[in-house]
């Protein structure tokens, strides 16, 4: 069986991250962290919602590469993706780097996916990766429900996509974290992709009950392995929200895995609970981005978390193939990231 | 510089491969080469051109597999893109698998992507990775250009979306190797990952233009690097038609490097070149996949080709902001592919 837990044949570092977000992320629990927010009206100084996401995703990757002293010659790979057509947000928004580009595809589970091969690429042949994702809540609309002039009303199942971008800089040479002046280093020490999983979820305003299932699979079978969920601080979904978190701790509990003392969800952690609008919860491919890049990855930074496990979902939505009568896939990437104290 | 050329640390085999094609290809020169082709209308017994895509990756992934003796709990990996939004073709038909499944987007690029991604992986730490991609002809179109009941004209310098899927079984166990009844296999040498490159081409109906020049700087990069065309047997790209063929050759020469005598393209070996609905020839991430998969690794297996650079385009062409003012970059990704003796 080769589908097992796959270790690193090196360690790999996430060196560095940069977390750029819009002003409602800025208004929730996480938003003083963020290296950039667009206070006014989440344009980022661009005339389309589109060129605002591709402009989160060069100022993310920017501020990974600034933190760390590392050059664009110096990066072996781009690992990109969005949740837009095309990936225009990724595509547009990185073209000036001139860093080898690799174009991702799995919706909210970007991070996870870019953050997983990116560690694969530098443990194999590959000087340094950047995983970067974004999403944004215009651009997400427009595409994928109604555009936002037609003022739809959300039930309370749906989710609110978040306007941000996170980039993770990832590298084996362990000069490059000598330079850092934290006292630990986030590590990714076993990656375990996800399946594709479709239980036949139709309702586009219910993504998290779309994503538990893959959520569930992958973390069933990553604690069928030896693990047990007592060893980590956290387990972090991303991105769930409430209605998804719920149907995931009652789907694992039903095979005996209790993970509700550790579980959190980056969708119900990035606004206040009270903001009626956000329903259940955050969403998009930047929701698990920026929350790890500018929250997770600073507390195993200073040392407040030391063994996380991230499992980044997606729902493989598609407004076409719905509307010809299929189901919403989702899937689910576990990463697990530990602090390693920095030997200077 | 960390931009370099990539080698795997060890060696990768493509240990097997599958191709199943629409009844326009099968009409075509290597028609006669492909695992399964639908020769009525290329529904592939599915009742929308997004299913008959998702089936023809299916059926491609399963030849593959077949023909090494592979099951799938053996591939640790499977790396999965197409043209259409969201990745359905890749996300519906390989569901049933339950290989890991991690998406990319590539546009047509997304074979070369693939390979290279899945190449590198191997040579880390995963257990074997099937590389698949597809296109369809009429699920592009709408997607891209027009609906077929439009009945729109197309310009001389159009391509034609090839109706295909092409699936790749990499491994770096050399007992896999073993059981193979050809006297080499095609073994990945060499990766060299391109650059998003965009030089402000605009028309949809000129594929070639935008691609090629991706395809030209990855090339001259790879040829700057200690490299000469006349080591290889075949420089093949995919898919810039004829259209992009004579750009490429001409802003290479431009830089002193001469691959004519060397260089095909798939766009234009898979159509009969007096068919003249093809106008520019072949494109579509199913192009080079099938051309690859049914031809030229063939040829590679039989020894016919012992050293070939396949660098794989793509156009990240969207509609949206295509149509907000943006142009279309492209990008070109390189892989090289040596026929390795099997010794028994």
């Amino acid at each position: 069986m080769s589908h097992g837990i796959i270790k690193p044949r090196r360690g790999v570092y996430i060196v560095s991250s940069g977390a750029v977000a819009g002003h409602e992320e800025e208004a929730g629990p996480i938003g003083g962290c963020f290296d950039a927010v667009d206070t006014y009206e989440d344009r980022f100084g661009t005339d389309t919602w589109e060129k605002a996401e591709s402009e989160m995703q060069r100022l993310a990757v920017g501020f990974a590469l600034s933190k760390a002293g590392v050059d664009t010659s110096d990066v072996g790979a781009m690992l990109a993706g969005d949740l837009l057509n095309q990936c225009v947000g990724s595509n547009y928004g990185l073209t000036d780097y001139r860093i080898p580009y690799m174009g991702l595809y799995g919706a909210c589970s970007t991070a996870s996916e870019g953050i997983m091969l990116g560690t694969l690429l530098c443990s194999s042949s590959v000087d340094r990766a950047v995983a970067v994702t974004s999403s944004h809540y215009c651009s997400a609309e427009r595409q994928f429900r109604f555009p936002l002039e037609y003022g739809g009303q959300r039930p309370p199942t749906a989710q609110w996509t978040v306007t941000g971008s996170g980039a993770f800089l990832l590298s084996a040479d362990k000069e490059d974290i000598k330079i850092l002046d934290t006292d630990y280093v986030p590590s990714v020490v076993e990656v375990l992709p996800g399946y594709v999983t479709d239980k036949g979820i139709t309702d586009v305003n219910n993504m998290g009950a779309a994503m538990a299932p893959a959520a569930a699979d992958t973390l069933y079978r990553y604690f069928s392995l030896g693990r047990d969920p007592s060893e980590f601080d956290l387990i972090i979904t991303g991105d769930l929200g409430s209605e998804g978190s719920g149907i995931l701790c009652e789907m694992l509990s039903e095979e005996g895995v209790d993970i509700t003392e550790r579980h959190v969800d980056c969708g119900c952690i990035i606004y206040n609970s009270d903001e009626a609008d956000k329903h259940a919860g955050g969403s998009g491919c930047g929701c698990s981005a920026v929350v790890m890049a500018a929250h997770i990855l600073r507390n195993i930074r200073e040392g407040i978390l030391s063994d996380v496990l991230f499992v980044g979902t997606g729902a493989l939505m598609s407004p076409l193939v719905l509307n010809q009568g299929s189901s919403i896939p989702g899937i689910g990437h576990l990463v697990r990231i530990r602090g390693e104290r920095i030997v200077k």
